[in-house]
């Protein structure tokens, strides 16, 4: 196939299938700014969902974010939802909390039935990512992970590149995400700033984008990893700011990436093989247009396409996998896999050593 | 400074000083492709320098390299060189044989009171590096570094922002090279391949100019290294084909970098800080025309710029030094940083371990 093939219809959506069934009603679990300013929006744009009820530990807050939701019937607290009521307003939750309280809302939908997006990491631990997904395929109720990254278009063309062969054999992955947290979320008492609630913070919270979109993009789980992690500002004492990691595939392919919470923003993931190498830059922020640059022997260039909103994708994709009635992927499994590679990544910056997994 | 100040007269020779001086004449030991191809023509496009003598264990192929060469004198074997035949023909020598026979060559040199300029990596061993350190030291002979992408002026563009804290803190540092050592040099048993030669193959010949150049543009020595190492085709059995490694600097600044000797031929190096970044792309190959990317804040680019001979500015560097009657740089005991460092990195390989220096 020409490079051109692979770029025609670039944003296509290679995973909707068309259905007749209603769109897929969520009760969005945890209303701070990502669900207030990322997630509702992209689901009031999506084709095959819409939000129905919303959930929050603060009822005032419920109301005001309702009020400001044409679609929404109810606004509900955590101990409303876990007890079922609006229930029946919902078919699915979006869970956007800190990481340590996803699994008791996972744990509640699964109970009442619901199908479960829920977003990285999936979990503080891997003890409670196992909880959850055990909780969800006891229930028979779908569980996916919220990685946007898996249905953003440049993303899924450079992993057809890899899968096709067109840069050969995989050989190395260069990934890195940067950005400046408390200027984002100017306040030193945030969760991602609190391990008991965050499991960790620059490599759970933003190391697991070059991380996982490695894995998609090279469709491999990892095998070793090696890391370390530094503390400089006083803003991040006792929590990883600055992060550098190792991650061993099969097949001798190693990724190599870096991560930060208090640097300049910049972003990219590059797979460079025996052939050629395609590079994604910028590639992890909503807000940065994504580039591509791929180079196959002597022929390359960067490809212009049309920027999608991430999040009505993710939305989208996985609405339209219940109205099929396929289990929605990444699933709980595979974003299982990430808690146990991170556990190991900040066991191997403790130890020094290679961890293998 | 604007960057704009940054980059006017962007391949200036910061480091040239006028003198009176006569051109220097070099001796070039080791007449393999790399001596032929690219250090005598960058020597005959060079202001400050001339090759006078040239040096094989081949008398016929130092005859016919001297024929071909409008300046050469003489044309000597190395146990000629060694016994100082023709050695009021030239001031310098220019080492360019397996690494681990640059001892032998130096210390010869030395012996001679010849300047020395020797390619990376110094030596196979930190013994026969440290061997070469003492012998240029005890004669008063100046003993340099050929790395020359530390007159290239991308580089030294990008070392000047990082000084100048244009970039502000630097925390990540990104670097990777890759080629294939086989289609460019197609034979089996060429000495890069016998790590009793070179030392080391993948990370010796190539990790070496992520490695080197970060430590250039951050003007920092590792503290700490970790790497990995895999072989996979038959032709790199028993040695590193491809390589993985981080690097930690003073100040919690850790480089990750790959390098592959059969892989698609691509190679850069970033610098990411708290307030900007800097990026050269392609950055290591001659053959390549370098490319620079700055960031500040929201304020960025790529520059475009005049390409240099990456040689002849090496060699005339350190002829314009000695013309001056300065000791060249980088030298000996930089040199030796990296083949101490290279050591740990292979120990790491080997142990799974972070190795301090």
């Amino acid at each position: 196939m020409s490079l051109e093939q692979y770029f025609d219809g670039f944003t296509r959506r290679d995973w909707e299938v068309c259905t007749d069934e209603p769109p897929v009603r969520f009760a969005m679990v945890g209303l701070g700014w990502w669900t207030r300013e990322e997630a509702i929006p992209a689901v009031e744009s999506a084709d095959f969902c819409e939000t129905t009820v919303v959930v929050s530990g603060d009822s005032e807050k419920a109301e005001r974010v309702a009020a400001g939701t044409a679609t929404v019937e109810a606004a509900v607290t955590y101990e409303e939802f876990h007890a079922g009521v609006a229930a029946d307003a919902y078919d699915a939750v979006y869970v956007c909390t800190p990481n340590a309280t996803h699994p008791e809302h996972v744990v509640a939908a699964a109970d009442l039935g619901k199908a479960v997006l829920c977003e990285k990491p999936m979990a503080a631990t891997s003890e409670g990512a196992e909880r959850m997904v055990e909780a969800c395929a006891d229930r028979g109720v779908p569980l996916a992970i919220a990685y946007r990254m898996q249905t953003e278009p440049a993303v899924r063309r450079a992993r057809d590149l890899v899968a096709d062969g067109a840069v050969g054999e995989p050989i190395h992955a260069h990934g890195h995400m940067a950005d400046d947290l408390l200027e984002f979320v100017p306040d030193r008492d945030q969760w991602r700033l609190d391990p008991s609630l965050s499991g960790g913070t620059t490599m759970n919270d933003i190391g697991i984008y070059p991380l996982n979109t490695t894995r998609f993009v090279l469709d491999a789980d990892p095998v070793a990893v090696y890391a370390t992690t530094t503390s400089v500002s006083e803003a991040f004492a006792g929590v990883d700011e600055h992060v550098a990691f190792q991650v061993e595939f099969p097949g001798n392919v190693t990724a190599v990436c870096t991560a930060s919470h208090n640097a300049h923003r910049s972003s990219y993931l590059e797979v460079v093989g025996s052939e050629g190498r395609v590079r994604v830059e910028p590639a992890f922020f909503p807000w940065d247009d994504r580039g591509l640059v791929v180079e196959v022997g002597d022929v390359g260039g960067e490809f212009e396409f049309e920027q999608v909103d991430q999040m009505t994708e993710e939305f989208d994709h996985f609405a339209n996998c219940l109205q099929r009635g396929v289990d929605p992927h990444p699933d709980g499994r595979h974003g299982l896999v990430d808690i146990e590679a991170l556990e190991a990544l900040y066991e191997s910056a403790e130890t020094g050593r290679r961890v293998a997994l």
